[in-house]
């Protein structure tokens, strides 16, 4: 985890970190409750750093205009269904007191965002701008068996944009743009390889190569990262139906990756030719070209042309994202070019989006305890309690603190200061405030023990005491 | 509506709002979306008012130390079924595709956010400090049948503390504190009244007349709102066995209400004596005492004796929340305090706490038009498009504004400026940037028609237009 890096905003593991290892190491749990297999459930120090990304996530997508979205959770279970493969991880809804006659209520949950926004679309397209950015986080479903990095339930992180009748192609690179910046913000995950590729790019080549089936040949390119080389060239010529001349081109193809436009040459070096091959490889140097600048140790934007994305519909850009150390989770962020997004029969809808698995990336960063959060509580202050009779009085002390922004709790009882400091201690929080009798107040900081005469209509933590922070394991303060 | 109150921040109807109300009215339909019965939908500038009430919600709680914790949708049907009579209305889940021998997976929708939270704080109980403050904003789902304020789908937001064995009375006078100082924070709500009783004063009232069915006394006087006194009377004759003298008396119990703790002198004018009867006085006049000074013109805190909560298992204080102008609405945030708001069988976790219905509260104002937001879109600048060469200059020149905060998108088209500035006017965009081919830039905002030179590294627009602001029909500037 070396090269993960720190924004300043993250301090040192403080009391409530040392305190949630510990109570991990003594039972030898994880601290991700699942007492339902596949339905994940958060410690609030660890939905702290949960909220910390979808704060980051929200503010990068609205800083490029993307407005907030969300759909209901149940669809017609019609429309659900007409995406194909996935429908069998679908959950149905039935009221638990339906009638005998009514049945399934015809409803599951979504099992993506993508889906519910098409038919959002299609259902509000009298009322909304377009083209038209949206960014959605919300919860999806699948009944799917449960593992390490698939979940029943989750989180996702939609932007898309989509027109009416003509989306241009610059917001293939917009929406790349945005989430690799969105990515890169977050600053406290683990490096991240977006991978870009070009529907248009493979089929153009697979006809280019004198084959037809280019759907049959992106599902086994899609297989590469899972079965040795071997394997794919078997199916491209078994299920493909090509030569193995044709098969070995399409390998080569696919082993094709650059952070730069240089995969143009090394493409056109294989001796294809074809128009469509050409359109998809100015797509995807424009992609990688737009996104020139963004890369960093944090996140790189690659030309990657073994990118498929074989079961979904795209018809153009796709992408896929990788994260350092967690390969085996496969893509962390996926999404591409719909043609047709939606329609509904008169009119059409091009749209182009990326969908962030947020549950996917984080669940195994905090199971494994590489984040985690300085504290449980938001509280930056705990105001010490001389006797019970004070406690109006220092409930408006503890006012004056949050007028100013200042998180604050008052204890819970006038035990003795010891043990309100170990109160304190116990929950992260770094300050204890001691009101004097005399109208002097003291504050004082339990990590150092420094203890400070105070004003508490002006006194402010250091920035980074205000809100909990991310802590990466292993980093120094 | 002439007592809401804006906040510096609200401003003047825009272009969006008027465009918005335009649609709306051409169109003779609600603009909120129901596609699906029960189950409503926003659009985007109806969601951003969402964004700004579920925004400072969250701001006002974490202030006061609440930590955010989010459950699971799901719930095993036996632990959703305990509560009783809401039973009809849960969701079960099936998953499509399940073996026969599987049935339903046992699993239904959370209908609210209590029961799950008493099952989290039991799971985690060995993870979690007490007292344990948290909030909780989230979707559930009930099988009604839909009407205004009922929906099958929708948001609530819930804190609670939760202590181990003993929780002091102190935190009940500090949730009323906390809702009433976040709801009065949101700022552009129609005048609320949290009206506050206490089980132990009705039940000791009750036992004090010499009846003993205390339950049937709080169903009875749980209507008062809904039917005339003298069935309610009769209501407490015929179920509650009380003779006419003793139904008498509590109705005038429940005629007594008070923004001050007057009502102490009027309850005990009554004549009715009785210990239980004396601790729920002393607490209710704790809760009132401690909200003094939150009340304004915006929101009223007080005892109002009829409050009753009749089929909930509340033990001692009890909160409702009427909406002025939208009493049809019922209760749009209640809750209580339970001795056991979870049990192990060795330990007891008593909690007190309060739920906001979000979406009971928002819809009828947003379907009404009572609010609205002056932009559909986060974007506050749209930068002007010269040529399409020009765009990788124009995003360079946007990127710089956002790196300083400021939302902004670049225009989708080097059409006409007259055309690009439309595009702006039909988003409620405020500013449209005109980058200069000699690096001189001009910005107009739209509303004024004024055009200044502006720096890309220094110009910010005033504060009120950064981000979209929420308005209240009928508002002046």
């Amino acid at each position: 985890m070396g090269a993960v890096r720190l924004e300043p905003r993250a301090v040192a593991r403080s009391e409530a970190r040392t305190r949630h290892e510990r109570a991990a190491a003594s039972e030898g749990a994880s601290p991700v409750t699942t007492s339902l297999s596949g339905f994940p459930e958060l410690l609030p120090d660890q939905r702290a750093v949960e909220l910390a990304v979808l704060d980051a996530l929200r503010a990068s997508f609205e800083l490029h205009g993307f407005a907030s979205v969300e759909t209901r959770a149940a669809e017609p279970l019609d429309s659900l269904l007409r995406k194909g493969e996935i429908d069998k991880e679908v959950y149905v809804l039935r009221r638990l007191h339906a009638p005998e006659e009514e049945g399934d209520a015809g409803l599951g949950l979504h099992f993506d965002l993508t889906v519910p926004f098409a038919r959002y679309v299609l259902d509000n397209a009298g009322h909304l701008e377009f083209p038209f950015r949206r960014y959605q986080i919300q919860k999806v479903w699948r009944g799917e068996r449960p593992q390490e990095g698939r979940y029943r339930e989750f989180t996702q992180a939609d932007i898309d944009i989509v027109a009416r009748d003509v989306l241009p192609f610059h917001h293939d690179v917009e929406v790349a743009r945005v989430m690799a910046e969105a990515l890169a913000g977050i600053g406290f995950l683990p490096p991240l390889r977006l991978q870009v590729n070009n529907r248009k790019l493979i089929e153009g080549f697979v006809l280019g190569v004198g084959a037809s089936d280019a759907t049959a040949v992106m599902r086994a390119i899609d297989r590469m990262d899972k079965v040795p080389a071997e394997v794919v060239a078997k199916q491209l010529v078994d299920d493909a139906g090509l030569t193995d001349g044709q098969a070995k081109l399409c390998l080569r193809l696919a082993e094709i990756r650059s952070a730069d436009t240089s995969f143009v040459h090394r493409v056109r070096e294989l001796g294809v030719r074809h128009e469509l091959l050409e359109a998809g490889l100015a797509e995807l140097a424009a992609v990688i070209d737009g996104c020139a600048g963004l890369s960093s140790e944090r996140l790189t934007v690659e030309a990657d042309l073994r990118i498929a994305r074989g079961l979904d519909y795209y018809t153009g850009t796709v992408f896929e994202t990788r994260m350092a150390g967690f390969e085996q989770l496969g893509s962390i962020c996926s999404g591409g070019r719909y043609d047709s997004l939606a329609s509904d029969g008169r009119t059409t809808y091009p749209g182009v989006g990326i969908s962030l698995g947020v549950t996917r990336l984080l669940m195994p960063l905090l199971q494994r305890g590489t984040l985690s959060a300085s504290r449980p509580v938001p509280s930056a202050v705990l105001v010490a309690l001389p006797t019970e009779e004070d406690r109006v009085r220092c409930d408006e002390l503890a006012q004056s603190l949050r007028r100013r922004g200042i998180a604050t709790e008052v204890a819970a009882s006038a035990a003795k200061y010891g043990r309100q400091i170990r109160y304190a201690e116990r929950r992260g929080i770094p300050f204890v405030w001691f009101p004097g009798a005399d109208g002097t107040h003291e504050v004082k900081d339990i990590r150092s023990g420094e203890q400070v005469t105070a004003d508490p209509d002006s006194w402010t933590p250091p920035p980074t005491d205000l809100r909990p922070q991310v802590i990466v394991e292993g980093e120094q303060k």
